[in-house]
């Protein structure tokens, strides 16, 4: 495996590979890599030729009061981790490499980028997409594979990709859980012991939303009243949002039916967890 | 020559070509084609194999009382002059394939965007970025071709490749005039006889601003003093801005020095027309 730190030999990299015909797939992460990133290199790895990890912690996505600081950097355990799974090349550039004086361009998905999370972290998809649609530039891929626990990310990057006709292939992996149903998170690290047995309640929310409309319930109203009493019943836990949404516009809905995702923001403590399920998929 | 009109389709036979290792340039243009044109078009020709014209009159660039609806359309007029000039592909698309259903990504360059034209045309300079932006992606060429004429045009392209990391060559090609001076322009055609002849004033005002720096005046505040009498002496003329600006920046400066660039929009009649020059260049 490679580790590649300059943008400018990420590009060279990217330009042989595609001139030998070699198909590339590039996994966006912002490195702390657990099991849901390693199922997405696992992906990438089963789908083309040379599969590209990039680790870059991206300060245009943070806001001013959240973890840019202080989130987990460790790129030789990253490394170690990525290629097991099946890393060709770490792709780790520096911020100044990134972002040079006097970068001033952003990409903007409007519409889509104002709700669910994007209306509490005001700014944070355009970093998302102005970062992706660089790290795409830079390593040329034909496919890249996201994470369906950020699922707002994944829409928005989607539309991004084909509004700009940028060529690539996004692939949507499906969220890998802990045992009592946690989606894989970095952020799990900084739950203390309460915190972590009371996160469970998220996805037990979910699910029993989802078994709800199994059962032939669809008011979304309805549904969302049991969730929130079963979230606020934690001590440690604290909704930010409970959302059913059109999984294309993400457009509220108000009756449940196959293509809702079903998606939320909750503290538990200090932590901002989130997670979701896409019905029928 | 060939015409393609799809959007998959060029970036089908873009990916032909770069698969056959052939060059391949762009010259973005929206049609209504006059020698300017067809110098980049030359300019695009001497340095790639395979040469692009696009022709897409661009609803997002235009504001809600700007001359979109009446800007000159004639596909076939352009597509003989273009292959004359040494156009391979004409790219043709329709506005619909361009911008389908739910298109709600902009790629915005921030401070470059506010100053000279962008301050008068709000959301302009979006509508341009995005659709070079789409436009560089479907062609995918190693080069494109921009006029001087379009200074700010030039500036802001140029900021938004290297940001993006694009990695494409962007090339300015210098302004063709007439015989009197006037920068081309498809707007031209729009001139009465007395506003053609006064419209010369703009490019002879500059060259009386060069002159006046070649005799050792730096200060812009005199400089444009006397352009500003000159151009106001018209009868149709309408200053709408003269700036005096850093050409990379496009800070406003206060002496003249080699790398200012000079430039104005003033309104003939009702034709709005924009000219610049950049000191030592």
């Amino acid at each position: 495996m490679e580790t590649v730190t300059s943008v400018v030999e990420m590009m060279r990299a990217a330009g042989s590979l595609r001139r030998e015909g070699r198909t590339i797939a590039l996994v966006p992460t912002m490195g702390a890599l657990h099991e849901g990133h390693l199922s997405l290199i696992r992906e990438a790895n089963a789908r083309a030729d040379v599969v590209v990890v990039s680790v870059f912690v991206n300060p245009t996505q943070f806001g001013p009061l959240e973890d840019f600081d202080t989130y987990q950097r460790d790129i030789e355990r990253d490394s170690r981790l990525a290629q097991v799974a099946g890393c060709d090349i770490i792709f780790a550039p520096g911020v100044d490499d990134m972002y040079p004086a006097g970068s001033v361009t952003r990409v903007c998905v409007s519409d889509l980028t104002g709700k669910l999370c994007g209306a509490f972290r005001p700014g944070h998809f355009d970093g998302v997409c102005t970062v992706v649609a660089k790290l795409l530039n830079i390593v040329r891929p034909h496919l890249a594979v996201f994470g369906q626990k950020d699922g707002q990310q994944a829409v928005v990057v989607e539309r991004m990709v084909r509004d700009l006709d940028m060529g690539v292939e996004i692939i949507r992996s499906k969220t890998v859980r802990e045992p009592d149903g946690l989606a894989m998170s970095s952020r799990n690290a900084n739950l203390s012991g309460v915190e972590r047995r009371e996160a469970a309640v998220l996805y037990r929310s979910i699910e029993h939303a989802v078994s709800l409309y199994r059962a032939g319930e669809r008011s979304v109203e309805r549904i969302m009243s049991e969730m929130r009493d079963m979230i606020e019943a934690g001590e440690t836990t604290n909704i930010q949002y409970l959302a059913a949404v059109d999984a294309v516009t993400l457009e509220d809905v108000d009756e449940l039916r196959e293509g809702v995702m079903l998606a939320l923001a909750v503290f538990v403590g200090n932590t901002r967890l989130i997670d979701n399920v896409i019905i029928g998929a």
